[in-house]
Protein backbone atom coordinates (compact mmCIF):
# COMPACT_ATOMS: atom_id res chain seq x y z
CA UNK A 1 0.00 0.00 0.00
CA UNK A 2 3.14 2.39 0.60
CA UNK A 3 4.46 3.88 -2.81
CA UNK A 4 8.37 4.62 -3.60
CA UNK A 5 10.76 5.49 -6.09
CA UNK A 6 14.16 5.19 -6.24
CA UNK A 7 16.36 8.30 -8.57
CA UNK A 8 19.27 7.61 -9.28
CA UNK A 9 22.02 10.39 -10.37
CA UNK A 10 24.09 11.98 -12.73
CA UNK A 11 21.37 12.96 -14.89
CA UNK A 12 22.36 12.88 -18.40
CA UNK A 13 20.40 15.76 -19.58
CA UNK A 14 19.41 18.95 -17.42
CA UNK A 15 15.87 19.66 -16.52
CA UNK A 16 14.25 22.70 -18.12
CA UNK A 17 13.47 25.20 -15.37
CA UNK A 18 10.39 26.81 -17.46
CA UNK A 19 9.19 23.34 -18.34
CA UNK A 20 9.25 21.75 -14.99
CA UNK A 21 10.08 24.56 -12.50
CA UNK A 22 8.63 27.54 -13.09
CA UNK A 23 5.30 26.37 -13.51
CA UNK A 24 4.67 28.77 -16.64
CA UNK A 25 5.92 26.13 -19.09
CA UNK A 26 8.70 26.86 -21.60
CA UNK A 27 7.82 28.83 -25.00
CA UNK A 28 11.35 28.44 -26.41
CA UNK A 29 11.16 26.81 -29.71
CA UNK A 30 14.90 25.35 -29.39
CA UNK A 31 15.11 24.93 -25.92
CA UNK A 32 18.49 22.99 -25.37
CA UNK A 33 17.13 21.41 -22.09
CA UNK A 34 15.34 18.40 -21.16
CA UNK A 35 11.49 18.30 -21.18
CA UNK A 36 11.46 15.14 -20.72
CA UNK A 37 11.44 13.46 -17.39
CA UNK A 38 14.90 13.12 -15.38
CA UNK A 39 15.98 12.17 -11.74
CA UNK A 40 15.80 15.94 -11.17
CA UNK A 41 12.40 17.05 -12.51
CA UNK A 42 11.48 13.69 -10.33
CA UNK A 43 12.72 15.34 -7.50
CA UNK A 44 11.01 18.50 -8.25
CA UNK A 45 7.48 17.42 -8.68
CA UNK A 46 8.03 15.59 -5.14
CA UNK A 47 8.51 18.64 -3.66
CA UNK A 48 6.51 21.55 -5.72
CA UNK A 49 3.59 19.31 -4.28
CA UNK A 50 4.11 19.77 -1.00
CA UNK A 51 0.81 21.20 0.58
CA UNK A 52 1.51 22.24 4.20
CA UNK A 53 4.76 21.52 5.22
CA UNK A 54 8.72 20.54 3.87
CA UNK A 55 11.29 19.90 6.49
CA UNK A 56 14.38 20.37 4.86
CA UNK A 57 17.71 18.44 6.61
CA UNK A 58 20.73 18.51 4.23
CA UNK A 59 24.05 19.47 4.54
CA UNK A 60 24.70 21.70 1.54
CA UNK A 61 22.26 23.95 -0.63
CA UNK A 62 23.69 25.36 -3.74
CA UNK A 63 21.58 24.96 -6.16
CA UNK A 64 18.96 27.92 -6.91
CA UNK A 65 16.31 25.47 -9.00
CA UNK A 66 16.08 23.70 -5.81
CA UNK A 67 16.19 26.92 -3.35
CA UNK A 68 14.08 28.71 -5.73
CA UNK A 69 11.03 25.58 -4.88
CA UNK A 70 11.63 26.60 -1.29
CA UNK A 71 10.66 30.36 -2.16
CA UNK A 72 8.03 29.77 -4.03
CA UNK A 73 6.73 27.13 -1.85
CA UNK A 74 6.91 29.70 1.13
CA UNK A 75 5.49 32.24 -0.61
CA UNK A 76 2.30 29.94 -1.46
CA UNK A 77 2.42 29.40 2.62
CA UNK A 78 4.18 26.23 3.14
CA UNK A 79 5.67 26.13 6.20
CA UNK A 80 8.93 25.57 5.62
CA UNK A 81 11.81 24.60 7.92
CA UNK A 82 15.47 24.43 7.04
CA UNK A 83 18.25 22.28 9.16
CA UNK A 84 21.56 22.41 7.46
CA UNK A 85 25.47 22.73 7.83
CA UNK A 86 27.00 25.34 9.72
CA UNK A 87 30.22 25.15 7.95
CA UNK A 88 28.32 24.76 4.61
CA UNK A 89 26.90 27.87 5.17
CA UNK A 90 29.71 29.65 4.08
CA UNK A 91 30.27 27.31 1.03
CA UNK A 92 30.38 28.89 -2.66
CA UNK A 93 26.99 29.62 -3.67
CA UNK A 94 25.00 28.37 -0.39
CA UNK A 95 21.42 29.86 -1.16
CA UNK A 96 20.70 29.26 2.58
CA UNK A 97 20.85 33.29 3.29
CA UNK A 98 18.56 34.02 0.55
CA UNK A 99 16.05 31.45 1.43
CA UNK A 100 16.74 32.96 5.51
CA UNK A 101 16.30 36.48 3.99
CA UNK A 102 12.87 35.75 2.40
CA UNK A 103 11.86 34.40 5.95
CA UNK A 104 12.73 31.01 6.12
CA UNK A 105 13.35 29.32 9.18
CA UNK A 106 17.00 27.64 9.09
CA UNK A 107 18.51 26.31 11.84
CA UNK A 108 22.62 24.94 11.91
CA UNK A 109 24.77 22.39 14.13
CA UNK A 110 27.15 24.09 16.41
CA UNK A 111 29.71 21.73 16.23
CA UNK A 112 32.93 21.02 14.02
CA UNK A 113 31.37 17.76 13.02
CA UNK A 114 28.90 17.10 10.25
CA UNK A 115 25.26 17.88 9.98
CA UNK A 116 25.28 15.39 7.32
CA UNK A 117 21.56 14.33 6.79
CA UNK A 118 20.14 14.79 3.39
CA UNK A 119 16.66 14.29 3.75
CA UNK A 120 13.12 16.12 3.69
CA UNK A 121 10.11 15.48 4.52
CA UNK A 122 6.80 16.82 2.50
CA UNK A 123 3.23 17.22 4.76
CA UNK A 124 4.68 15.21 7.20
CA UNK A 125 3.85 11.79 4.87
CA UNK A 126 6.53 11.27 2.44
CA UNK A 127 10.15 11.08 2.81
CA UNK A 128 12.90 11.52 0.43
CA UNK A 129 16.55 10.69 1.86
CA UNK A 130 19.59 9.55 0.15
CA UNK A 131 23.05 10.38 -0.49
CA UNK A 132 22.23 13.99 -2.60
CA UNK A 133 23.54 16.70 -1.56
CA UNK A 134 21.17 19.51 -3.43
CA UNK A 135 23.83 21.00 -4.88
CA UNK A 136 24.34 21.20 -9.67
CA UNK A 137 27.29 18.94 -9.14
CA UNK A 138 25.50 16.34 -7.25
CA UNK A 139 22.55 16.48 -10.06
CA UNK A 140 24.77 16.49 -13.44
CA UNK A 141 27.49 15.33 -12.10
CA UNK A 142 27.91 12.51 -8.96
CA UNK A 143 26.59 8.98 -8.34
CA UNK A 144 23.96 9.86 -6.26
CA UNK A 145 20.71 8.08 -4.88
CA UNK A 146 17.32 9.64 -3.77
CA UNK A 147 14.40 7.22 -2.01
CA UNK A 148 11.32 8.89 -1.69
CA UNK A 149 8.68 6.57 0.51
CA UNK A 150 5.09 7.36 2.37
CA UNK A 151 5.94 4.34 4.57
CA UNK A 152 4.98 5.50 7.63
CA UNK A 153 7.18 3.10 9.61
CA UNK A 154 9.95 5.09 8.06
CA UNK A 155 8.94 8.55 7.79
CA UNK A 156 7.72 8.62 11.59
CA UNK A 157 11.41 7.92 12.26
CA UNK A 158 12.51 10.94 10.34
CA UNK A 159 10.02 13.02 11.47
CA UNK A 160 11.26 12.43 14.95
CA UNK A 161 14.97 12.82 14.63
CA UNK A 162 14.03 16.17 12.33
CA UNK A 163 11.79 17.07 15.41
CA UNK A 164 14.76 16.37 18.10
CA UNK A 165 17.38 18.48 15.72
CA UNK A 166 15.08 21.59 15.04
CA UNK A 167 15.17 21.76 19.01
CA UNK A 168 18.30 21.06 19.56
CA UNK A 169 19.60 23.66 17.32
CA UNK A 170 17.48 26.01 18.84
CA UNK A 171 19.91 29.50 19.90
CA UNK A 172 17.10 31.96 20.71
CA UNK B 1 6.03 -8.63 5.26
CA UNK B 2 9.34 -6.35 4.53
CA UNK B 3 11.61 -5.91 7.56
CA UNK B 4 13.14 -2.07 8.11
CA UNK B 5 15.30 -0.59 10.19
CA UNK B 6 16.15 3.09 10.83
CA UNK B 7 19.83 4.12 12.47
CA UNK B 8 20.85 7.10 13.36
CA UNK B 9 23.93 8.34 14.17
CA UNK B 10 26.13 10.22 16.02
CA UNK B 11 26.71 7.35 18.75
CA UNK B 12 26.95 8.69 22.26
CA UNK B 13 28.83 5.43 22.97
CA UNK B 14 31.19 3.83 20.90
CA UNK B 15 30.44 -0.10 20.67
CA UNK B 16 33.25 -2.29 21.97
CA UNK B 17 35.45 -3.92 18.81
CA UNK B 18 35.77 -6.98 21.55
CA UNK B 19 31.90 -7.69 22.14
CA UNK B 20 30.70 -6.45 19.12
CA UNK B 21 33.03 -7.25 16.24
CA UNK B 22 35.80 -9.46 16.80
CA UNK B 23 33.16 -12.51 17.66
CA UNK B 24 35.66 -13.52 20.41
CA UNK B 25 33.56 -11.79 23.06
CA UNK B 26 35.26 -8.94 25.49
CA UNK B 27 36.93 -10.18 28.80
CA UNK B 28 38.01 -7.11 29.99
CA UNK B 29 36.20 -5.98 33.30
CA UNK B 30 36.57 -2.51 33.20
CA UNK B 31 36.06 -2.14 29.37
CA UNK B 32 35.38 1.23 29.06
CA UNK B 33 33.36 0.59 25.73
CA UNK B 34 29.75 0.02 25.10
CA UNK B 35 28.65 -3.51 25.05
CA UNK B 36 24.82 -2.53 24.71
CA UNK B 37 23.70 -1.75 21.42
CA UNK B 38 24.08 1.44 19.54
CA UNK B 39 23.67 2.21 16.19
CA UNK B 40 27.38 1.02 14.68
CA UNK B 41 26.78 -2.23 16.70
CA UNK B 42 23.82 -2.82 15.42
CA UNK B 43 25.26 -1.81 11.20
CA UNK B 44 27.84 -4.80 12.27
CA UNK B 45 25.13 -7.11 12.91
CA UNK B 46 23.77 -6.25 9.71
CA UNK B 47 27.00 -6.87 7.76
CA UNK B 48 28.55 -9.95 9.39
CA UNK B 49 25.51 -11.62 8.71
CA UNK B 50 26.26 -11.61 5.18
CA UNK B 51 25.98 -15.24 4.00
CA UNK B 52 27.24 -15.43 0.16
CA UNK B 53 28.12 -11.71 -0.83
CA UNK B 54 27.93 -8.08 0.56
CA UNK B 55 28.47 -5.16 -2.66
CA UNK B 56 29.47 -1.88 -0.88
CA UNK B 57 29.20 0.99 -2.62
CA UNK B 58 30.14 4.08 -0.50
CA UNK B 59 32.29 7.15 -1.33
CA UNK B 60 34.45 6.59 1.62
CA UNK B 61 36.04 4.08 3.68
CA UNK B 62 38.18 4.93 6.46
CA UNK B 63 37.19 3.45 9.20
CA UNK B 64 38.90 0.31 10.35
CA UNK B 65 35.99 -1.54 12.68
CA UNK B 66 33.77 -1.64 9.33
CA UNK B 67 37.19 -2.52 7.15
CA UNK B 68 37.64 -5.40 9.75
CA UNK B 69 33.70 -6.65 9.11
CA UNK B 70 34.96 -6.54 5.36
CA UNK B 71 37.68 -8.52 5.64
CA UNK B 72 36.42 -11.11 8.10
CA UNK B 73 33.43 -12.07 5.91
CA UNK B 74 36.12 -12.24 2.92
CA UNK B 75 38.08 -14.50 4.52
CA UNK B 76 34.86 -16.50 5.53
CA UNK B 77 34.43 -16.73 1.64
CA UNK B 78 31.61 -14.40 1.50
CA UNK B 79 32.05 -12.52 -1.91
CA UNK B 80 32.71 -9.05 -1.64
CA UNK B 81 33.07 -6.10 -4.32
CA UNK B 82 33.77 -2.24 -3.36
CA UNK B 83 33.19 0.30 -5.66
CA UNK B 84 34.57 3.77 -4.21
CA UNK B 85 35.58 7.03 -5.00
CA UNK B 86 38.79 7.56 -7.05
CA UNK B 87 39.53 10.74 -5.12
CA UNK B 88 39.30 9.26 -1.82
CA UNK B 89 41.66 6.22 -2.37
CA UNK B 90 44.19 8.98 -1.16
CA UNK B 91 42.23 10.00 2.21
CA UNK B 92 43.98 9.77 5.13
CA UNK B 93 43.53 6.41 6.50
CA UNK B 94 41.86 5.22 3.38
CA UNK B 95 41.42 1.33 3.93
CA UNK B 96 40.46 0.59 0.52
CA UNK B 97 44.44 -0.28 -0.43
CA UNK B 98 44.49 -2.96 2.50
CA UNK B 99 41.18 -4.53 1.26
CA UNK B 100 42.48 -4.83 -2.07
CA UNK B 101 45.79 -6.27 -1.18
CA UNK B 102 43.94 -9.64 0.86
CA UNK B 103 42.28 -9.87 -2.53
CA UNK B 104 39.18 -8.21 -2.67
CA UNK B 105 37.71 -6.83 -5.80
CA UNK B 106 37.85 -3.02 -5.80
CA UNK B 107 36.30 -0.76 -8.38
CA UNK B 108 36.42 3.42 -8.71
CA UNK B 109 35.07 5.93 -10.97
CA UNK B 110 37.37 7.83 -13.36
CA UNK B 111 36.10 11.13 -13.25
CA UNK B 112 36.31 14.27 -11.59
CA UNK B 113 32.86 13.82 -10.05
CA UNK B 114 31.84 11.75 -7.09
CA UNK B 115 31.28 8.17 -6.84
CA UNK B 116 29.02 9.41 -3.61
CA UNK B 117 26.99 6.47 -2.87
CA UNK B 118 26.71 5.30 0.24
CA UNK B 119 25.09 1.94 0.45
CA UNK B 120 25.51 -1.57 0.56
CA UNK B 121 23.52 -5.01 -0.31
CA UNK B 122 23.77 -7.84 1.40
CA UNK B 123 22.64 -11.57 -0.47
CA UNK B 124 21.43 -9.39 -2.80
CA UNK B 125 18.51 -8.84 -0.66
CA UNK B 126 18.92 -6.58 2.32
CA UNK B 127 19.99 -2.84 1.46
CA UNK B 128 22.03 -0.44 4.06
CA UNK B 129 22.01 2.94 2.44
CA UNK B 130 21.82 6.36 3.72
CA UNK B 131 24.44 9.62 4.55
CA UNK B 132 26.74 7.67 6.35
CA UNK B 133 30.07 7.07 4.93
CA UNK B 134 32.21 4.67 6.56
CA UNK B 135 34.08 6.87 8.45
CA UNK B 136 35.50 7.25 12.34
CA UNK B 137 33.90 10.71 12.44
CA UNK B 138 30.29 9.68 10.73
CA UNK B 139 29.79 7.00 13.81
CA UNK B 140 30.69 9.35 17.14
CA UNK B 141 30.83 13.02 15.28
CA UNK B 142 28.24 13.48 12.45
CA UNK B 143 24.63 13.77 12.40
CA UNK B 144 23.45 10.59 9.85
CA UNK B 145 20.86 8.04 8.84
CA UNK B 146 21.01 4.45 7.55
CA UNK B 147 18.05 2.92 6.25
CA UNK B 148 18.13 -0.62 6.43
CA UNK B 149 15.22 -3.03 4.42
CA UNK B 150 14.68 -6.09 2.38
CA UNK B 151 11.96 -4.29 0.23
CA UNK B 152 12.99 -6.43 -3.01
CA UNK B 153 11.19 -3.40 -4.93
CA UNK B 154 13.89 -0.93 -3.26
CA UNK B 155 16.64 -3.42 -3.36
CA UNK B 156 16.62 -4.62 -7.19
CA UNK B 157 16.66 -1.40 -8.11
CA UNK B 158 19.90 -0.56 -6.19
CA UNK B 159 21.37 -4.49 -7.14
CA UNK B 160 20.78 -2.89 -10.63
CA UNK B 161 22.50 0.25 -9.98
CA UNK B 162 25.55 -1.47 -8.51
CA UNK B 163 25.81 -3.52 -11.89
CA UNK B 164 25.69 -1.02 -14.26
CA UNK B 165 28.47 0.80 -12.11
CA UNK B 166 30.50 -2.28 -11.78
CA UNK B 167 30.55 -2.88 -15.31
CA UNK B 168 31.06 0.85 -16.11
CA UNK B 169 34.02 1.01 -14.05
CA UNK B 170 35.82 -1.79 -15.35
CA UNK B 171 39.28 -0.82 -16.76
CA UNK B 172 40.78 -4.57 -17.14
ZN1 LIG C 1 12.54 24.25 -22.12
ZN1 LIG D 1 34.32 -4.50 25.80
Amino acid sequence: KSSLQVLFFPDKDVACRDYFISGDGCFKSNCQFSHSKTSLSELCKHMMSSQRSLDVCVFVITCRDLADILLKLHRRGVKIRIITDKGMLHTDGSQIWTLQKEGIAVRTNNSSFFMHHKFAIKDQQVLINGSFNWTRQAITGNQENVLITDDLAVTSQFMAEFQKLWEHFDTS
